[in-house]
């Protein structure tokens, strides 16, 4: 079967083929359909984030997949069944996170990602998974699977934030996103269409006209150029923020974003940036946080509790947002187009088969 | 009747002389019996923290306090009972927080705090409050009362930290404690006593011999020198930790927590430095908050739940442990004995007046 993988030493995806994988006990064969591509992908080609499995010259990229089941092999599926694989995976015969469902608290070194780090990702005509691994949707949101695993991803952010909010009263009506990616426009969608904020911003640097900002102000959000008004001066020149939800890997934010918080509010981190020293007031900044009993937070993966509530916010978004938001869908012959990154792209898939294809 | 204050332009704790306070509807009139003396008080006498009441020209100090009702005066209580004051009281007629029990969460400006800002404190010989802000307590636990509110303070921040890690499976075994101050060992004991860490540990900056290290150690917890351990040493020196609970108000200790924590850890930031520009790695402390699901948060005060709580957690102190903190109990004669500060002292208060003294 044919597959795109990073070669080591390369840093460009290719087609290579591999055998077709074998189910074992446990494990359902899925005949994939559609797998995104997102940031964490580009960083995985590039060298900067992931790694090879063990003995292997090559890794299967792709985290991000709806197949159909196409041999259930003893699971509880049966064939024709659409399912979104989760990412992490046990490295060695388990542990208590995997054990308890929730990988995603599982620290570094005791988690595998599929198509990210340790082991090969679904960007293959099929691929197996243990069956606890796979979450059934809707027939419905079959071409729209993809973007479960990360919606997926803000559900949990959302769910960590929430709960640090718990214990008194909170009842928040603004919130920013900073990053207007593809992750930052399906958690304003959220935000807006599941949490019911009254009032939303996204942060980003981009120029007019930008198809970004196009759907921001679509759902009713405003656009806040960064270059124009940094995150610490957003309650200036907007408001102060109850929800902040950082997906841009900026350092810079996660500091700023305690200025631009309102009291009692959240800041959820979710990017992943490199090591960068720079100056802050960090007396202004503790006691900020004390005096106003704010929160920072770090959220990273998910495990399938938030996939299955992903699949709920998928069928809530709008039509017209999900049909801007996938720029493009590619066929495997022009994978290539899959990854390049432009200002006119937003969200892109690889389709390496149709639902309706003979099995 | 005498009161303890501090007078504009002056920064010592003097004797003033006020007229007893007559409770108005809704109020009772409360006798004194004891009044703690803490860090805040400190900042307040030198002029570095709260402010004076509207028009007055000096402020009664005190906010730990615990006194007998003298006059009910219709409220639900009876000549005799103990009780304690909450802090916070509404500055003009006031708003949601305070409506909704939860002043603790009331951003600046929408509170005064009494014998901080904007209202007398409960170092008098008698002091008034509205009901809402008493909470009675055993008759048993009157000659500590005066600890209820800082150990409240600990209550609501614990409250806060395990609500932020309510969404998954958390099992703390490891917490430190920045700071050996009063709140520091009371928040170590409710930690060992109450919430049951296996390992507790407490960092200061004293040489032995030295009454906070032996209580630390008594307490079955390790005594952590950060002249020779810094925060960010703390895992490789010991452990990492589940909860880091800062109570000292040193802002490098909060960016340096980050390290200090294991995966899915949680610190609790009390202490409120000024302002203070340093350098960080952001982008090390930004990607370990994502990577292990940290957090990060403020906590201020607390409110009538907290201090019933505290109730319960100050009963179960081993007696050993209240008779070394509190170091001691001053006549309002020699109350300037009980503002004194150094190495001997850990928790000292001022008695007003006894439970058994004829009303």
């Amino acid at each position: 079967m044919r597959a795109i993988a990073v070669k080591k030493g390369e840093r460009r995806p290719v087609l290579v083929d591999k055998p077709r994988p074998e189910p074992e006990t446990g494990e359902a064969l899925v005949r994939t359909l559609r797998v995104g591509v997102d940031g964490t992908d580009h960083e995985v080609i590039s060298g900067g984030h992931g790694g090879f499995p063990d003995g292997e010259d090559h890794l299967v990229l792709g985290h991000e997949a709806v197949g159909v089941v196409e041999d259930p092999n003893g699971t509880r599926f049966e064939a024709g069944d659409v399912v979104v694989p989760t990412v992490r995976r046990p490295p060695n015969g388990g542990n208590e996170y995997f054990e308890r469902g929730e990988p995603d608290m599982a620290p570094e070194g005791m988690y595998h990602e599929r198509g990210i780090v340790g082991e090969h990702g679904f960007m293959a005509e099929y691929f197996v998974s243990h069956e606890q691994y796979l979450v059934q949707i809707p027939e419905s949101l079959t071409d729209l699977g993809f973007l479960i695993e990360p919606i997926s991803i803000t559900e949990k952010a959302v769910e960590l934030a929430y709960a640090s909010r718990s214990s008194f009263t909170w009842e928040p009506e603004s919130a920013i996103v900073l990053g207007n990616g593809s992750l930052g426009l399906l958690t304003l969608a959220l935000l807006r269409d599941k949490l019911g904020y009254d009032r939303l911003y996204c942060l980003g640097r981009r120029d007019r006209p930008d198809p970004t900002i196009d759907i921001i102000e679509k759902l009713g959000a405003t656009y806040v150029d960064s270059r124009e008004t940094p995150v610490s001066a957003v309650p200036d020149e907007f408001e102060s923020m109850d929800l902040v939800y950082e997906a841009t890997g900026y350092a810079k934010h996660a500091f700023d974003s305690v200025r631009a918080l309102a009291p009692n509010g959240v800041a959820t981190l979710l990017g992943v940036p490199g090591s960068w020293e720079f100056e802050i007031d960090g007396g202004e900044i503790h006691k900020e946080i004390v005096l106003h009993n704010k929160a920072l937070l770090g959220s990273v993966n998910s495990h399938v509790k938030h996939f299955e509530s992903a699949v709920d916010t998928l069928a809530a978004y709008p039509e017209w947002f999900t049909d801007d938001l996938v720029t493009s869908v590619c066929d495997l012959d022009n994978f290539a187009a899959a990854f390049e990154d432009d200002d006119t792209t937003i969200k892109t898939a690889v389709q390496f088969s149709t639902y309706e294809e003979r099995r």
